[in-house]
């Protein structure tokens, strides 16, 4: 940051800033940023690519003498802890710039029971209740957040294009499903004198797939809802079971309990409580036929964000000079998509307007090792954040 | 044991031994026991009930004076280790006697591969290969082996009988089933692009059920099997999946790889054979389907073992008596059921003709500290094996 001519300072949660003045100081100003930490056994760009498109843009244009002709101030900041990987709780980074946190967030215990405060202490960072508080920016000092990010999923490398304009960042409900049955010998009790929650959570499993990709044929919404909203839930509805387990976990006993956890993200927030209240009632059905019992538990709910349509178009022109600069036959429009992960864009909407370009990934891997962006759209990326900030 | 009037050994594998000659040493002996180990976490009648038992009606005889009138000569062994739970391997005493453990299992290790043979030489037992061959019983030395065990499910209490005569044990197989599909972000990657091993396993699950709920809607034998033999194959078959997992198992990532166990038992060989042939093609054609890929192993299989008529009509008759001794009013024959779990009888059925007793276990609930026998039916079990042994 500071060889891109910015001045810099960590603030009491552990963001990094780097922030430029540019022509008119007492404007309200353009933050732009990612987050610097990662999920274990990550990739490389996930995150990280915001942060450094942002410093290069800006290095360019303080080694072209051009940062104070910036119209407005630029802050970089780079956030500590997005993935919540540590404390379980995400946006601790971009949390605490919104004012979103709570008052206790200081006090939340990792896995060995070392809380926040402890390990800002252990950083040589006094976190105070009162100094969290004080983090959070004068909404009227500020006039957007833009955020440049991997894409983490296959669309942009499916329709071929290296960047693409986020709309909005889908809400998200996160389910814990716990089903208790009747434990006993695998060999001993007969299949109809069963009450097997293993089978029954795979029953569940099996509709909540069917559910989520075909919502238009489980919902009513009550009589209440057009065509046209359940055909937009359709496109943007995503369901995941990624963790199941069972009690006591033998090959040879019919499981006590088995839990499994349930990820429901749409762009359509009305939409996405309409899944889960059916998905519940039939998870409850389920259990009912079956004669086991069901406890779902909301461990999770995020709104959806939809992102400033201003700030889009700027960013969704920025892309395209960008891409014309790098290849002079850009023939498609570039691309406007749903965000289905969550990023520090979310709890900065709560402070200011915000959009996000979105950079094509290989394989739609991320979250992964294997994560990879090409060279070239690197390259767009970086060319793209210069020219938004050039246009500002 | 030697308070029984027993002579005592332990054997180089860790068997404890209690003999009496009876009054025709020279003649076949009935050996009678169980196992002596548990699984973790068990509950006390699982195998030791069958030892007591026996120890206690041999007792009785002692001390009545009857020990010498014994028609042949009778053994009590208490088996060192049936459950595997230390070297994941079953029937190591039972096994030995039965001479049917291969040369190098010795040298199984556990999990911080401690070898058996070291465990043994801990315990000041010398074991070498030649000394464990040399466990094997001649077969003309023996008559018959009789064990009694907790049934470990929920017949006998649901037919309201304390005891019950074994007909056979199932034959077992284990299948450990590995689903790979492709790792991705919950959020980003839409539905109709996933290619979701957790889901794929669902559906699998729940087909798994169905099949061996109603195995004659699904298997034809290759047109080569009769009403008869699908109906008593339905009535035995019982398949279980105890463990599955997800990897990397984050509640946010679907999975890149889903495994889970499949326990699948009957009485009826072929008709085991029969539905693991159908089930792992229709988990094959799943795979395909979805695009995810599939690997069924083999990890264990055993086949069932059918109980001697003579000697399990003699165990019928002894526990109708110990019945009527305790109350007057017996109308019901004593039932005859299948044991879906496997016992030390599979291995002696090696050795010699078997047969067992099962004693009602409240709640069908075994392996589990909630284990439990009414103390009238632990009555019943001694009054029933002194019956037999009085009328050997």
């Amino acid at each position: 940051m500071e060889d891109a001519g910015l001045r810099t300072w960590v603030d009491e949660m552990g963001n990094v800033h780097g922030r430029v003045e540019g022509a008119n100081a007492n404007t309200e100003a353009l933050l732009i940023g990612s987050h610097m930490d990662t999920v274990i056994d990550a990739g490389k760009f996930d995150g990280a690519l915001g942060i450094v498109s942002a410093i290069s843009a800006l290095k360019v244009m303080h080694v072209n003498g051009n940062l104070q002709n910036l119209r407005r101030p630029v802050e970089v900041i780079a956030f500590c802890d997005e993935e919540g990987v540590r404390f379980q709780t995400t946006f601790l980074g971009s949390g605490a710039i919104a004012g979103i946190l709570s008052a206790t967030t200081l006090e939340i215990p990792d896995k060995k029971n070392v809380t926040i405060k402890d390990v800002l202490k252990e950083n040589s960072i006094e976190a105070t209740e009162e100094s969290l508080l004080k983090l959070k920016y004068d909404p009227k000092s500020v006039w957007g957040y833009v955020e440049l990010h991997i894409e983490q999923g296959p669309v942009l490398e499916q329709v071929g294009f290296p960047l693409g304009v986020v709309k909005g960042i889908a809400g998200q409900t996160r389910l814990k499903v716990t089903v208790k049955g009747s434990q006993g010998h695998a060999g001993t009790v007969p299949m109809s004198m069963r009450q097997d929650p293993m089978v029954a959570a795979a029953e569940q499993i099996v509709l909540m797939e069917s559910l989520c990709k075909h919502p238009e044929e489980y919902l009513s919404y009550g009589g209440h809802c057009s065509d046209s909203s359940t055909k937009s839930l359709s496109s943007s509805l995503v369901c995941t079971v990624g963790e199941i387990s069972t009690w006591p976990s033998a090959s040879n006993v019919i499981p006590g309990q088995v839990t499994y956890t349930v990820d429901i993200r749409a762009i359509d927030d009305l939409g996405r409580e309409a899944v889960i209240y059916d998905l519940s009632n039939r998870i409850y059905q389920i259990c009912d036929k079956r004669s086991v019992s069901c406890l779902i538990e909301h461990k999770h709910d995020a709104g959806a964000v939809i992102c400033d349509s201003e700030l889009s178009s700027q960013l969704k022109s920025a892309a395209y000079s960008a891409l014309k600069r790098m290849e002079d036959d850009i023939q498609d429009e570039v691309p406007i998509l749903m965000s289905g992960a969550g990023h520090d864009a979310m709890a900065m909407s709560r402070l200011t307007k915000v959009a996000m370009l979105f950079v094509r990934c290989r394989g739609g891997i991320s979250h992964s090792p294997q994560e990879d962006v090409l060279d070239n759209d690197i390259w767009a990326a970086g060319l793209a954040t210069l020219s938004f900030l050039e246009n500002l």
